[in-house]
């Protein structure tokens, strides 16, 4: 089981859009230029977090990327949901009615037992990834990041950053 | 993210397997049989489960396949990590060190904070599955099938069921 590239992208998009002031945005080629990945790949996973209402997409010559709401209150569950999908990892097929003799339909009245004891444990990882505000590991990385690296992103900002307005 | 349909086959065929007489096996061709799916196709999940230490491989004319362990002792953990391996579903990539003027890969002393929390989210999926053993699935099944369901499983149990020794 893997999960997307793309979810690593994106929540590092959305990291580094937490740290920009609220009337700017950056371009979709600057973002993809300052994680080493290409725009067009990129492109696609921008889109699904404005479509999942995480960033706006400001348009125009100086248009770009923004967060839609406080990085408080976007967690790493909308960003996973937003470039995975909703469907649970685990899919059941129900084959408890398959094989020799299937019984009806109405034998089953409660779900299969094996497929409600995954969904529990897929609640437990998406729960861990809902208490997780992307506010959290900005914080973070702005007390431990390395001076250089902090540096460096904040060199780029100046040099990148499209004021609004 | 989707897991491998083989997960659910694989849980399905323990947990059958959790139900027979300790000196007795069942045939890889009938466990598929039971479940509706392709001798071939469960082959390939049965061999996982013998190699992770969930099954044992009985072979000769009236081989088959039964427990390594009690089913008290084998979680949905065991099975999942079986038949998908090890690895984490999110797999860092270390992008933080990618686009233009990359720092030097001493100004990282840490792990990147991103993978961290998705990492852990994934140990709280994992100790979910860890705290499920198979026995207490098997258990939930007899006290909540119906009549017309266990029948026909021990039915098929009665046909099929190859005693050893």
């Amino acid at each position: 089981m893997k999960m997307s590239d793309g979810v690593e992208a994106a929540i590092h998009c959305v990291t580094l859009l937490a740290s920009i002031p609220q009337d700017a945005v950056l371009s979709g080629a600057d973002l993809a230029r300052f994680h080493g990945v290409s725009a067009s790949y990129l492109l696609k996973h921008l889109k699904a977090l404005v479509a999942a209402d995480v960033l706006v997409s400001v348009s125009g010559p100086k248009g770009g990327y923004r967060l839609a709401r406080a990085a408080d209150r976007i967690t790493l569950l909308d960003i996973v949901l937003a470039v995975e999908g909703g469907a649970p990892a685990f899919r059941c097929r129900e084959i408890r009615r398959a094989g020799p003799n299937p019984p009806d339909a109405t034998a089953f009245p409660d779900p299969c037992g094996i497929s409600v004891a995954m969904l529990r444990a897929e609640r437990a990882y998406r729960d861990a990834l809902a208490r997780t505000p992307i506010s959290e590991l900005v914080r973070e990385h702005m007390d431990h990041a390395a001076d250089c690296v902090l540096a460096r992103g904040a060199a780029f900002l100046k040099e990148n950053l499209r004021q609004q307005g």
